[in-house]
């Protein structure tokens, strides 16, 4: 048995996320997901009906510039011509930037040590059309130097539970950020969030938050009391998906 | 009567050009064209039929950060309710960044004194997903030193005739090109052009000679020589339309 190794760009735009979607979920299925679309194209070039097992999922709407996803195969196929293939076949929205053969037990969800996110936000009056697709859009008056300083106090070990979306019983909200960056150039601001792993919707009630303190709905100090209250009320908005990209995964 | 000057963003992705479709065609036409967009935007807005005049036409697929337009009309409506009203009409690709009145002589068109565009290459071995509606995918390496010197024969004021795609009798292919500007930032590259008018398709003519020159398949000397051939058949071809952005109009 063998085992790839696959490192993603996709533009999730016009896909319903990365997982695929199962039949018993009842629902027509109109759009595609990003799992579902690699792992057709896998069975295009290989005749292998495999799982395709991402580092997470991305919601609807996300992109990534280094989602990384892995299979395994009995298929003798050449690595080379593995990749140059699946790109032949894959829409122009999703790209397999490497491939690798990897050890037999290396899983991408389970092995994943840490993971970058990117939520890209224009602040602007108007939303420029060519910005519309990979950033969100906010058009009131940001105080960046205040939201940088409020991000850093997540910096470390703490339970996230004020900033995930739902709760799923006997699952710990304890992560550890190891890097949050907020930059400014002209109307764009990107935070820049990486950690041992993110609860559901996390990065983007961290960036919903973060707004709602840049614009002076939340006073200063609020990042450190919503932190501590560990209650999803008191945090800001889950903020659209566009803005946000999985940048990359670390092993 | 009054004169509204109108500056215009848009993605052209999913737009068949600036220039409205005449119904004299006879095509069916199943794409919008910006023009009709923003006129249909107006007639919604102040229920006038008015002839919106581009400071240009944009081919199928190519970009404005700054395309400039006006048109006329007798309506007495707030200047800046025009400007709200027209923004909330018109779908999310095309923005009206400005507006504001001006002289009943003005004419987009032919009171234009100098235009620039930019053409964006990504010059990587794969099209990156999120690069591939707003640059030209090159996966040949590029001499970009090269190109960048050979581009600098195209300054000052001279016959395009050979980067221009087809000719109309009596009218001159001789343009003053007063900006021409390489630049490299990882795997982008931009060509910023400024001339006092462009001929049919030379800015994507320019682009492509340069490519060739980059790519090594036409000798360093060459952009000289095709420049003074005036024949359009020595010159590279005319790459495609969602690497072109109209960058500003200046009056």
């Amino acid at each position: 048995m063998r085992n790839f190794k696959l490192t993603i760009e996709y533009d999730g735009t016009d896909y319903l996320g990365w997982q695929r979607q199962g039949v018993s979920s009842g629902a027509k299925v109109i759009q595609s997901t990003v799992q579902g679309t690699i792992e057709n194209a896998i069975y295009k070039i290989t005749n292998d009906k495999v799982n395709l097992i991402g580092s997470g999922r991305t919601d609807t709407g996300v992109h990534a510039r280094g989602q990384v996803a892995n299979f395994k195969t009995d298929n003798p196929i050449n690595l080379e011509k593995l990749g140059i293939s699946l790109n032949s076949v894959l829409p122009g929205d999703i790209l397999i930037k490497h491939i690798e053969e990897v050890d037999i037990d290396f899983n991408c969800r389970y092995s994943a040590k840490n993971k970058e996110y990117r939520y890209s936000i224009i602040n602007s009056r108007f939303c420029p059309p060519l910005c519309r697709k990979y950033y969100t859009h906010v058009n009131y008056p940001l105080d960046f130097k205040l939201m940088r300083k409020e991000s850093k106090i997540l910096l470390g070990k703490h339970n996230f539970k004020a900033f995930k979306s739902y709760t799923k019983k006997n699952i710990s909200s304890v992560r550890k950020i190891t890097k949050i960056t907020l930059n400014k150039d002209h109307d764009i601001i990107t935070i820049d969030i990486a950690s041992d792993g993110f609860l559901y919707k996390m990065v983007r009630s961290i960036a919903g938050t973060l707004i709602e303190i840049g614009r002076g709905k939340f006073p200063p100090g609020s990042m450190k009391q919503i932190l501590k209250s560990k209650d999803r009320k008191l945090a800001g908005p889950v903020v659209p998906p566009q803005g946000l990209c999985l940048m990359n995964v670390s092993y």
